[in-house]
């Protein structure tokens, strides 16, 4: 079976890993530990445990264990003092205690869960992110990106970990071996640039034999990734990694229905659809795939499940992107890909 | 097989299942909904949930699944806002909320823990006990019983439900059709009587054509059966279900060793282990089977399970209490009864 590898966070690694799990394919997720919000954040803080959040995405997006099961783990409690706490949260906590270790608390839950596939720590490290801004103020911590003001006003600088983190030797092992890396799609900032902060994923993306896909966001984020086109995306991810190491990006073929790009654009500012400007470069180290990527049917805000979230309505489609990503693994026929450039 | 129904809650009841769930039994477990104490009180409280502490108990005894999903049902937070709340009871309230329906919660709970027989709510109703002292003082809730110091002080005239709850559709359809019913070992006023309080509990034990077992308790609480003897309890019980129904009472054959008595006199004063005294009638409704039913084994405080918790130290052993049931049910050789009263 071919290797694939996902590195990412959050929403965006749960709809690449729903449709993945319905290939025959040996999957490994690779997710951040920066998160530092929400319930995940109090948990952190309080119980002195690594992040769970992001974990238990990737989890019920590959479990093959009971929709109540699942919907058990993205349940969150209402009221009283554990209002705001996610169920699966509080899963993956107590398996670490229980297990002493993070990773092994994981993998435990992994089997409980039925999943297909792997789910994988960047670090086993605590991970602090740290935020500059173009006004030189330094903010600390994953949450500050979506909730503080001064991100929006002033924009980022650059991000870094402080203090440097290690790779995890499972990730390490699992890039080393992987025919196929898949980056994103994931918030810039706060899911995809932290992974290849963590000291030691750089080098191991660049050694590895794997062909590198990066899917390109379809907004962009004000203050954070504003205005960014595709290009953008790509330097900057490139940088991290060195060596201009990503080979395909994944792009949509259509454009957003006119509805939710106006919608868009009052909340992120102009230019808040990512947009693909072909003559902008000459030449590119990238060969950039469009396909029909984005997701038709309405999200529907009241289903308890993941994507029904409302952080954003322009989405990727799990089916669709799984697809593509199996052309390019040479898995199927040529069919979902409609242009290659 | 066998229709065995549990009568009870707690630390009794969870012995009285790991034992018996090594046979092959059709097994029943009907429990207590009056607990409104610690971690299942808070739940009770903040989230209006009926209370899982016993329940989570009983599953847990019935499960069959990993030891590690039995150890992390039994995982207590430590630490800032969920200190002291359990991972089992969060689990059933999870359930409860996202099924709409407490027993439901309970049925999907079962599944997922693999467990060999039902586990059923005495009532879906919220129970609230009453405790009324020999001063006239009335209390209201489980938990005043073993933590307000009138309740050792003056002792209880007697217990009720206020309002009256009734008797759960399935746990009346258990009780019709059982061949045994076993009743405790269980806190008298917290976990026996409250089930028997619930109304159609007596009509439904009268009317079924099982034998009735009471495993009488080991030890005495002061204030509460303060220098109770076998009779004694024997009688109250009887008196609440009517009827002389209570056909056999399982006592210990030998006594607890003498330093552990007296560690129990010390705390709970004289006559705190429970004496029988065969001249005191001179006839029973009732035959008295002594077994060795006392678990020698130490009881380790620090692992992780329900029978370690440091409440008492004369215990009833599991698969001893098992064996003479199943002599009762004459399944068995006649090994563990050593006497028939």
């Amino acid at each position: 079976m071919k290797k694939i590898v996902t590195i990412g966070g959050g929403t965006g690694q749960f709809t690449l890993l729903s449709g993945l799990k319905n290939y025959p394919l040996n999957i490994t997720a690779i997710v951040s530990m920066a998160d530092d919000g929400g319930s995940t954040g109090r948990l952190r803080d309080e119980l002195g445990v690594l992040p769970p959040g992001d974990i238990r995405q990737c989890l019920v997006a590959l479990s093959e264990s009971s929709q109540l099961l699942r919907d058990l783990m993205n349940y969150r409690f209402e009221k009283g003092d554990l209002k705001g706490h996610n169920f699966g949260n509080l899963f993956l906590s107590a398996l670490e205690k229980i297990k002493g270790n993070f990773s092994e608390g994981v993998e435990e839950a992994s089997k409980i869960l039925d999943t297909k596939g792997r789910v994988i720590p960047v670090s086993e490290q605590k991970m602090n992110l740290c935020i500059k801004l173009n006004n030189g103020k330094i903010l600390i911590g994953e949450k500050q990106l979506d909730h503080n003001k001064d991100v929006r006003k002033y924009g980022i600088e650059k991000i870094y970990l402080k203090p440097t983190v290690k790779i995890y030797k499972k990730a390490l092992q699992a890039i080393k071996n992987a025919d196929l890396i898949v980056i994103g799609p994931g918030d810039h900032y706060g899911s995809i640039l932290p992974n290849i902060l963590v000291k030691g994923v750089p080098e191991a993306i660049q050694k590895s034999k794997a062909k590198v896909v990066y899917n390109c966001n379809l907004t962009n984020k004000k203050g954070q990734t504003e205005k960014f086109d595709l290009d953008q995306y790509v330097e900057e991810i490139n940088k991290y990694i060195g060596n201009n190491r990503i080979d395909f990006v994944i792009f949509r073929h259509q454009k957003p229905p006119e509805g939710l790009v106006e919608k868009y654009e009052k909340r992120e500012g102009k230019k808040s659809i990512v947009e693909f400007n072909i003559g902008k470069k000459q030449k590119r180290s990238y060969r950039i795939i469009e396909a029909e990527v984005l997701r038709r049917e309405r999200v529907n805000k009241n289903r308890n499940d993941l994507i029904a979230n409302t952080r954003s309505f322009i989405r990727h489609d799990s089916n669709k992107l799984a697809k593509v990503l199996m052309e390019i693994l040479e898995l199927d026929n040529k069919k979902a890909i409609k242009k290659i450039i």
